[in-house]
């Protein structure tokens, strides 16, 4: 799905519970992810998922967790331009942020999956990533830790250990990973001194100038779609300005690498504005260090419009606003490989 | 200091209290690690400490923390061969367990560092390990973080961002770090029933053959000594057998690389029994992939002796009865860099 300004009022949600509280594209953040039929939510999936998530056995040289590049102790990310993964190896694009992340229709940059499931699949095997052989590689290294094998008969029945179960237990575990409370969500809530004066001021720069023709919804990276179905977006759109060359924008062609479609050069999953303070370096390369440039830059590119310094500021200020709370965790106890190791 | 088997004798304790225990030379793990009187344990240090000890900013692409190798989730090691630094970089030596590392008298296998303060430093700026310049790039790059900013100065005071104060905290933490209430510990305080028979059978042999030579006290790994002063032993003590060559113990001479005396060639910290079923693979090398192996080969390159394969069940099972309870932990969250990325 390509959003285009002229279908902006289409999305906008009409808040007519609260008087006073703007009209906005915005909604609040649910109390729960939605989870696929065949994969409901239970505690023991949740628990079995984080140990998978944060075990580095998963990788090849045991060294590389789904954590490494999704710390979820920070803010679900690993605050570099582009992740690391086995032996060094510098992957091609930033990390995006596992917080809030199953309420995403799509995932990855590009949307080539169509599920938290099928995400957890990809890093696995990417030979730059955590770089297993294939699939059944990281099944039999999981198969040598007992507490592994008794945990998956538990959860999803006896010989049901598959790469499938193992990518739902970790999808299951990444849906429990949202921020409530924000500031925003308050504000969207109701509440209208969750949000500062310059922050609501901000809501409305990003409403004129005209950034919510992308960003909203729930996530604020546009409609909710079907799993599957993407909000994407043309990045850059404008390309004779300072800034494309500068922070090499176009080196990457994004969608078209999964559609083979021409048409999609340049297309990108539209990222979430939630927690996106905290989540520097930007785009879809981490090029961009700090957020005000990002908001700059975004202005420029997207819309061809020179944001002032005042409306930068302002609408900083609102995205803060949309960082929400992190709940405390408790740390997984990996299962433990008994008397010997499972790395060479 | 290095023991041999006549001053055996001394270091036994007589437990004279429990009729029907065993005399060991082993003493139950503390409820407390001590803390140097210049750097006491307080709760807002340990906090902080955890945080530095899992914030992989503290190495120099933002890659590696503390808990990389030393894995608090997985036993406290990261059951590798040698561990992994940035970019890939193999480690010399296996990544000792943090866990009751505050019971040691010196840290590394080397016995190089005096205590968990200055074993802290070390790693940070290995060109292998974490690589960080220097100790100075260290404080500035945490002095871009706002809230340990605010947390050093709560808990060390104003201007006090050094990295004797961040080994400080994080040494702090790492002293929480211990694992009580293992049958073998319930047993010494007592309890006869802790053990199984044949753990009970393990530990007499291992007196019997001798390993007790060197493996005594709260830690099992020699008397408890002031800090700074280790309990060394030649290791291989014998070399005409399979073993040394296979495992390729002879390759580092350990402690004359911190001493430069030819007498201290191939000298090592006793390492602890406490958790060893949990921290495979063994040695300063971790060249040997199991524990009966270990067992094994411990026998014969430092007394000289073929253990049956009845003996070596037993003692497995008693090593096995060391493994304590590790204690709950909730996950720090990590403070934000915010609008920026520190990473270059």
């Amino acid at each position: 799905m390509k959003l285009s300004l002229s279908v902006l009022a289409l999305v906008f949600i009409h808040q007519t519970s609260v008087a006073k509280i703007m009209e906005t594209p915005f909604l609040p953040l649910p109390s729960k992810a939605p989870a696929p039929k065949d994969n409901p939510t239970t505690p023991e999936k949740v628990e079995l998922g984080k140990q998978l998530y944060f075990d580095p056995r998963l990788s090849k040289d045991g060294t590389v967790s789904c954590n490494s590049c999704h710390n979820v102790m920070s803010n679900g990310t690993d605050n570099r331009p582009v992740s690391v993964g086995i032996k060094g190896q510098l992957g091609g694009r930033s990390a995006p942020t596992v917080w809030n992340s199953g309420l995403h229709s799509v995932q990855f940059w590009d949307g080539r999956a169509a599920s938290l499931e099928e995400q957890a699949k990809g890093p696995l095997i990417n030979p730059g990533e955590m770089g297993m052989p294939n699939h059944q590689a990281v099944i039999d290294r999981i198969k040598t830790v007992p507490g592994y094998v008794m945990q998956f008969e538990k959860v999803f029945g006896k010989e049901r250990m598959t790469i499938d179960n193992l990518a739902k237990a970790i999808a299951a575990y990444e849906r429990t990973l949202l921020t409530p409370d924000s500031p925003f969500d308050r504000y969207l809530k109701g509440n209208e001194k969750a949000m500062s004066a310059q922050a609501i001021r901000g809501m409305k720069t990003v409403m004129e100038v005209g950034c919510v023709a992308c960003h909203t919804g729930v996530n604020l990276n546009g409609a909710n779609l079907e799993p599957g179905q993407g909000n994407y977006q043309k990045f850059p759109t404008f390309t004779d300005n300072e800034y494309v060359k500068k922070y090499g924008f176009l080196d990457d062609k994004g969608r078209s690498g999964v559609t083979k479609d021409e048409g999609d050069d340049h297309f990108w999953r539209v990222p979430t504005w939630r927690n996106v303070a905290l989540t520097a370096p930007y785009f879809h390369n981490g090029s961009v260090k700090t957020l005000p440039e990002a908001v700059r830059v975004m202005a420029k590119v997207q819309l061809n419009k020179d944001l002032t310094d005042n409306q930068v500021a302002d609408i900083v200020e609102f995205l803060k606003s949309t960082t929400g709370k992190f709940p405390a965790q408790s740390m997984p106890r990996l299962p433990e490989s008994e008397t010997f190791s499972t790395i060479e």
